[in-house]
This record gives C-alpha cells, structure tokens and sequence, in this order.
C-alpha cells in the first residue's frame, strides 16, 4: 500500500491523515475539515511525529484558511490568528508544529490584502513545506543507502518512518529508497516500550512496503546482534546537540552500547532541522518523565504491576556521541562532530 | 507481608502455594490436595521457577502419598508411581522437579514395607528437601551481601526472588539478608519483557517486602545506569556452563554489556545445582523459542502488531562469562571461572 501520512484532500478541502491511534489494527484515512477536528487529531496523536506534526498544521491552517467566508482582509487575519493560537496549544513542545504555524503566518501577513490570493499563497506555501519534507526526507534515504548492502539485517528503534514525515521518513528512509531500487533488507524492530511505536507502528509500515521484518522485545536486541543477524542500527534523534550527542527515543542508548560491543555501526538519520547548535552537549538537553500508567496499565487487560509502585518513565534518552559511527542529514553523511557544531 | 512460596499444610494436608498467575492484581494462597489440582498448579505455572517447582513436586508428592487409602505397600508403590509420571509430564523441561521426584521415590522404595512409615519418611524428606531451598537461597544471600552496601542502587532482570524459591530467592536473597539487617537498598526491577516477570512478580515480592522498588521498562536500564543510579547488578541463572557462561532469561546478556559498559558490577546469583559442568561453554547450551502472541497479543487489550508480522521470541539468552564479575552460590563468590569447572 503506497500512502502520505499527511496530505491535502482537494476535491473536499480537507487535511487527510492516517489515523495512528487505530494502527496497527485497523487502517483508516481521516479527511479533517474543521478546526476542532484538526486540534484533536494533533491533540490525541492521531497525527504525531515531528515533521508529520508541522505538515500536518501548514495543511491545516490552509484548509481552515480556505473556510474563512469573509472578503475583509482584517477580518480574516483575525479569525486566522485565533486558528493558529489554538493549533500551537495542541501539542507543547512541538518545535515543527510552532515552525510551520509561523511560516504559514508569515505568508497570510506577506499577501495581503486580497484575500483569495491569501488563501491561494497559503495552500502553495503548505504544500511546498509538505514536499519538502519529502525532498528533505529522500535525500537522508539517499544518504544513508550509501552505508548499507543488500541483505543487510537492520535493526531500528521506536518508529522514525513514514508514519512520523510525510514519505520515506528518516531512519527508515534508506530501507524504503534501497527497496525502490530492489535490494533487499531484513530489519528487526524494537517493539519500543512503553509505548510500543516500534511494534504498532514500525512494524506495520514496513510489513506494508513489503519489507522483511521480524518484530523484537527490546531485551531481545543483545541476543539478536550476538547471533550476527545485524549489519547496522538505524534511528531516528528527536534533538541532536552541536557535538553529535543525540536525544532520541528512550532505549536508543542502550541500543547504541550494545551496537559497540557486538561491533556494530550505529547511524543516526535526522533532518539538520534536528540539530541544535545553540546545544552544546546531550547534557543540556532535558528529558520528559511521563507518567507511571504507561508503564504499569495503559496497554493491559489486567494489573501487571502492584499497585502504587513507583515508577521510572523518561520518554527519552541521550546517545553520546562516540556511540554514534555516523549521522545522516539531508546534507551529507558525518563522522566527526566538532563542538562548534562544524561536522565532517 | 512474610510468607513462604510453598508450604506443607499440616492441618488440612495440603500443598500450601501463592497463586502466581493472579499477582499482582490477587494475592490468593491455594490449599491444593489432590492429583489434578496439583498437576494443573505446576502446569499452569500457578508456581513457577526452578527451585519453588522442585520443593513443590516434593511436598506435592508427600500429601498424595498420605491421601493413598492401603495398607497394601506394593499396591501402595503402584499408585504412588502413577502420580509421579503425572507430576512429571507437568513441566516438560524442568530439571529441578525430575530430581525432587526422583528423590521422592527412592524415599519410598528405601522406607517400605510399612507403608505408614514410607508416609512419614515422605513427608520428613519433603520438608528436608524444603528447608534445604531455604537454607541455599540464605547462603546466596550472605555470600552475596559481601559484595553490596547500605544505600547501594541495585538493578535485577526477571523475578529470581522469594516467588521462584522458597523464600530469599537467589538474585534478591541478599536483598533480604541485608534488609533483615536493616540495611536499605534501592531496587530498580525491569519490567522483563514479553512475560513480565519483573514488574509481575519482582516488583511485587520486593515492595512486599518493604524494600524501595522503582520499576523500569527494559529498555530504560541504559538510562538508569547512566544517570549513575545503580552499583551493582543482580540477576539469576537458569544454567551456567563450566566456563561461567550463564543461560538466563532474554534480556540478561543485555544488561550484562551495559554493566560493563558503565562500569558496574555484574552478579549472577545460582545454587550449585544450576551449574552444568558437563556443559562446556555456552554455545552448547540451545534456547528455547516460545510463541510469538507472546509479544504480539498476550496482555493486551487490542491488536498492538500488525496480523502475521514475523516474531523472534526467545526466552532466554547466554552472558559471556567475560561479562560476568562474579557468581554467586551456596559456596562462595567465585570471579574467575576454568573451564574445567575448576572456579576461584
């Protein structure tokens, strides 16, 4: 099944998403017209990862722009503004989400004051962000072929692929730009508890693309690697510091040490949009605790920890750098990741 | 709460067991009497691990043997061998409860002809065979107790606990030995993946037991580590070769790089009885791979992978003895590990 994760319904002037909460039990498309409808599906993480995040609120802003029913150009920019007030409360810490509202701010303000021609200039301006991270997302898939072989065994963490961009995504953007040419890859998920991204949704999109893939326990990596079924580690990096310490999914470092000691490279794949240069070091960088029901009930059909244990929930971890053998970005491939943030 | 995993019910005559399948959410003890309710006890892992099936299938035997209404010894014999094939097809590969009942029925073939003494002397070597469990796990505990201090952070893997034995376990008897010391230690329990021993039955023992407890997911044992939290790793053995090589739950070599990785101490903690000297190495040892719903479905309310998604499910793994600081048993600390079998 070929799909975009976050794409403009034309013929109803809508946001269609792929509604990730339902996944990997039932495929539905959603076609979102409204602004509660949208907020919520960001909200609820009917729509989540980073770049689908901000794909997600330029298309957004486009098709509720679309629905403003006023010729005044003040009147329009007002309700315009509301909209966006209430898509950046939708999910707090979105860095994408915040980007792209600005964007798509920055072009209502910038062609005024005809008001079709607004409407216009946004859903352009959407759509060229939705391409570009397509483009963004191909070219770390392009990137990053250049260190695999056909038949390589992969394993990856937690869910950095199509269903978290738009296309391609970005640690399995290489598996799906080498499917394209015909090689052929074995990739081992990490089911990625607490939330099980690597289970519910990494294991469902590249089953999908037709990929060979064999789903894990995360304390099932060390054993899989000693086998020798593994040739390299690809994830994703929520935030990347100048000096190539990354923050990623919670278990990523762990995955990083073993990767070292069975001698295997370990590749960060993120857009430079997740380098932050302003971060000096991972040390810097603040890691979300979130709550205990993730861990001890949400998924469960009956208590599988005592009541009122105390629990230990960081949504993420920091890789340091000298775990990682090489980071992909859009730009290139790097070894080398100076403290000034110049990279080689 | 103090109590025993399994016990002899002296006024009712009964296996005394926790009902292990409904903890946490129950904490329900089981007087069990008659053949198929403790076949189906042992089979549906009412009582689970090494030693508690042992001592189990011990005492289990003692109260059949006194249910047996003859004075007749060989008719005796011949009902009392027919419980024993039955205890035995319970648990296929469990080594522990061969040798209980074997043990038990040299015990009755020794004590005839009076079959009320064979009684007697079934219930006294049950027993025996009972204390004996406790006595070991205490040994493990003090021997290992020499390896820890007041205040240590302390990471396991599964349950290797008082549930799996008697009381004291193995990887948490000295937990138990220093706690009755007053001496505090704080736990962090991985959740132990795909069954959950960890959070199940670890977290619960040990909160029991009034000792601080943080559950973790597996992949957080990096973090935690990291972060620098933990002194000291305690982990059991379901067999360990004559170089050291241990067989234990999946996961364990895992935690076993990241020790070494962050330079923290590595113990396995095992009777005598687990090591297999005619076992030369680890790669001898062949693994055990289970059901793939286990991953997929088992505890969950909805679908949390996609149908027919390929599953590696092994239950258990081999840690290097390189990665090994010590083993622990009844009879010392041993660090360096011929292999011969010749410890030191």
């Amino acid at each position: 099944m070929d799909f975009e994760t976050v794409t403009y319904g034309e013929k109803t002037n809508s946001l269609v998403i792929i509604d990730q909460t339902l996944l990997p039990g039932e495929t539905r498309f959603l076609s979102l017209t409204g602004l509660e409808e949208i907020d919520e599906a960001i909200r609820s993480l009917k729509v989540r990862g980073a770049p689908a995040i901000g794909v997600a609120a330029a298309i957004g802003m486009a098709v509720l722009a679309n629905r403003i029913d006023t010729a005044d150009y003040e009147k329009f920019m007002r309700i315009f503004g509301e909209y966006k007030q209430r898509l950046a409360s939708s999910r707090p810490t979105a860095v994408n989400l915040f980007w792209a509202l600005d964007i798509m701010a920055r072009t209502a303000a910038e062609s005024g004051p005809a008001v079709e021609t607004v409407k216009q200039n946004l859903l352009a301006k959407a759509l060229e962000i939705k391409n570009h991270d397509i483009a963004v997302c191909r070219r770390i898939g392009e990137n990053g072929l250049t260190l695999l072989k056909a038949g390589f065994g992969v394993l990856t963490h937690c869910n950095a692929g199509r269903l978290a961009a738009v296309k391609y995504g970005t640690a399995l953007a290489p598996l799906y730009v080498g499917a394209e040419r015909g090689m052929a890859f074995k990739v081992f998920a990490d089911e990625t508890r607490p939330l099980l991204q690597g289970a519910r949704l990494s294991a469902w999109e590249l089953t999908q693309a037709g990929i060979d893939t064999t789903l894990i326990c995360d304390n099932m990596a060390s054993a899989v690697m000693k086998s020798g079924r593994i040739d390299a580690v690809l994830v994703g990096a929520d935030r990347i510091a100048a000096n190539g310490d990354t923050a990623n999914k919670i278990g990523t470092s762990g995955v990083a040490v073993l990767a070292k000691h069975y001698g295997i490279p370990f590749y960060v794949c993120a857009p430079e949009s997740t380098v932050d240069r302003n971060c000096a070091s991972g040390e810097e960088i603040i890691i979300e605790q979130r709550a205990a029901a993730e861990v001890t009930a949400m998924w469960y059909k009956k208590p599988m920890a005592p009541n009122g244990v105390r629990v230990f929930n960081p949504a993420f971890d920091v890789t340091g750098a000298q775990l990682i053998t090489a980071i992909i970005t859009e730009n290139g491939v790097f070894r080398e990741f100076g403290g000034d943030g110049q990279w080689r």
